[in-house]
């Protein structure tokens, strides 16, 4: 059987994801009680109604019992984020996200039957702060506390050096696991490979050596 | 001479840059017109003022010529973020960071100065969606259009797999260039590196290349 998704509140953060699952071919239903916003998701989503979803017999008429995974992306009404979650984990619905203002509202949530609790707000303002502090990093994954993937724009250090020739993982404990030359990867890049200017390396290691490596051979003085 | 920054706009993204950029030493000016909201702000960033951003002349008094880089993080009120920017842009500020609330928004913003135009709800719900359709993909990162690196949980099928068995990068065309066990991260993985359920593998190449390793080695039914 089709898994059923629903999001509950389509601003911007619950706008994206429904667009991204309807994208994906999903099953999705929209509600907002927004009847503009419900309007834009028309086409969209497999269904979009107006409803306020804090009203428990609402959602019962529209099927909740039956979604396998809702998303509840209400923003600033922080009580009817709690109230709608409250409902929603009553019902039964097998899987729970919402999305959480601030710390305590996370605990609250998760007390009550939140799945899994979401901070998108902060967790892309922390992004765009590393992004802004090194801008030599382009993007990243963090595996720990301790180890990441970053995108690191190649400058004048390390433009014609061949990898043999910089001896990274020796000389920092970092692989470069790929390069990226303008709409060309590279994912085994050989001892031999030479760099050039802007070319984007994707290295893995620890935040230390990472952080090493750029001193070394990033960074220009600013 | 060290980089001064400012926030202006306080809600959850912009509080979010200024509480990152403060914990990593950086001289940081926090501005928002809700005095609650600036309060908040007092013990953690350099300084935190009570200011409207669409007043041209409180923004000369608090300096804001002299900042390298200004990130504006008002949502709701697109006229306010418009404004501020064209602002600052007058004033020559070096790097302008806006945050957007939709396409209009961002053509409007970089016709009038921005440098740099982001969409957190946007990005967020984005890979929010992709982490919800696909459970075994933990995080990724995208390298471009086509190609990517993921987190992916090993299940039963990889479990107790050394990688020279699995032959991942003949059969698949994508190399596992890391293994999270628990704590730990091995990111120079041997070929006799035996998998065990629950690990988690590091693996670049393209999205239809991991896609089809998921397909054959990764998902369950469901
Ligand atoms: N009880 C409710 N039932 C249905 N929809 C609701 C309810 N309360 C709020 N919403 C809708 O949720 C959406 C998101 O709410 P709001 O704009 O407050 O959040 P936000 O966090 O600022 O949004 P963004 O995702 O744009 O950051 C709005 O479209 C609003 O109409
Ligand atoms: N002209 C202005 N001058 C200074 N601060 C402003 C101005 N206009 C709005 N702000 C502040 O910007 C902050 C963010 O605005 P708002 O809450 O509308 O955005 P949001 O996108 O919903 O926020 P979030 O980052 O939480 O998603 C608020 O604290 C608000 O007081
Ligand atoms: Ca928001
Ligand atoms: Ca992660
Ligand atoms: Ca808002
Ligand atoms: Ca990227």
């Amino acid at each position: 059987m089709k898994k059923l998704y629903a999001v509950i509140g389509l601003g911007r953060f619950g706008g994206s994801i429904c667009k991204e699952l309807s994208k994906e071919g999903k099953e999705v239903l929209a509600i907002d009680m927004d009847e503009d916003k419900v309007n834009e998701y028309k086409e969209i989503a497999t269904h979009a109604v107006i409803a306020d979803s804090t009203d428990e017999l609402a959602l019962k008429e529209l099927g909740f019992r039956n979604i396998d995974h809702v998303i509840v992306a209400i923003g600033d009404n922080i009580h009817a984020s709690i109230l709608t979650t409250l409902i929603l984990g009553e019902f039964g619905v097998r899987k729970i996200t919402v999305k959480a203002q601030n710390n305590y509202h996370e605990k609250i949530l998760e007390k009550i039957g939140a799945d899994e609790v979401v901070h998108p707000e902060r967790d892309m303002g922390r992004r765009i702060a590393h992004s802004i502090i090194s801008s030599n990093v382009l993007d990243y994954l963090e595996l720990s506390d301790e180890y990441s993937v970053v995108e690191i724009k190649a400058g004048e250090k390390l433009s014609d050096k061949t990898l043999i020739e910089l001896d990274i993982r020796k000389k920092f404990g970092c692989n470069v696991v790929a390069i990226k030359r303008g709409k060309d990867i590279n994912v085994s890049p050989m001892p031999n490979e030479q760099i050039i200017m802007n070319d984007i390396l994707i290295i893995i290691g620890s935040d230390k050596d990472i952080s090493r490596f750029q001193k070394a051979l990033v960074n220009e003085e600013d």
